[in-house]
């Protein structure tokens, strides 16, 4: 399993990270959330990633709560709870940015709302104007919770 | 600079982690974007991070025209391209997940839309019906683009 690689950090994107940013984690959930892929075999077949990783990052994606494993029926059935699915967002960040900036035959895929006939996308919206600032006008504020957490530390940043 | 990690890959989220899917990459964005470093040795000192790793990582953000650097003035200076910062959303992304499931003593900080008193979160939006839809909702569908791609490359999926 993965250690505590940003412990210093007081972040929850650190946090969310440590969870799932080593190599292949992110396309492992892609793939289990939007190609329906539950075995090891699939997974292995869909990616071409080394089985030894594989093997890891599922094991710790198990450890960590993003999935459940069913061992009933001879070969290992992986699926994702609540908490690994909503790491989907991520992924849709990510496929938006590459959109964007590193497709330049257009976008491979699109996210589709189902039983609509709409694509989704993720949009930041403000909860006072309700307008949906760009990331420029977005800035970071602590929160009492991090104050106490740094004064924890001895840390004053 | 690193390689092409996913190269198997047709996908925009892939080629976006090969540009920062690499350990610290996604937290030097963030302080870049939400604590205005730009130095060098700023960044070196609140990320704590070894100065190789940091070196590396800004070269390559350089490189992949992520940030831009100025060398006039004695210490480089680097800054965020529109490129680089629309990556923000991917720490927004990170930023909730972990906020969710990863701060039991509640979100170190929150996302304030300047110049209102507003925070800002992401969701998801679909084009046609105006929904948010949750994330069990979200298919992928491939376009085109991807048939044509995988055409080339002599494969089906």
């Amino acid at each position: 399993m993965l250690g505590r690689t940003y412990d210093r950090e007081v972040c929850s994107a650190a946090r969310a990270l440590e969870v799932v940013g080593e190599r292949w984690s992110l396309l492992i959930l892609r793939d289990a959330a939007f190609r329906g892929l539950t075995r090891f075999s699939q997974l292995q077949e869909a990616l071409g990633i080394a089985p030894n990783v594989l093997s890891a990052r599922l094991e710790h994606f198990v450890a960590s709560g993003l999935m459940t494993v069913d061992r009933d029926e001879g070969h290992p059935r992986y699926a994702l709870t609540p908490k690994g699915r909503e790491l989907v967002k991520v992924v849709l960040a990510l496929t938006e940015w590459g959109d964007r900036w590193a497709a330049p035959d257009g976008p491979p895929i699109e996210y589709g709302h189902e039983g609509c006939t709409g694509t989704v996308r993720l949009v930041t919206c403000c909860d006072t104007c309700g307008g949906s600032p760009p990331v420029e006008d977005i800035v970071a504020r602590r929160t009492p919770a991090m104050e106490k957490a740094l004064a924890r530390r001895g840390r004053t940043r």
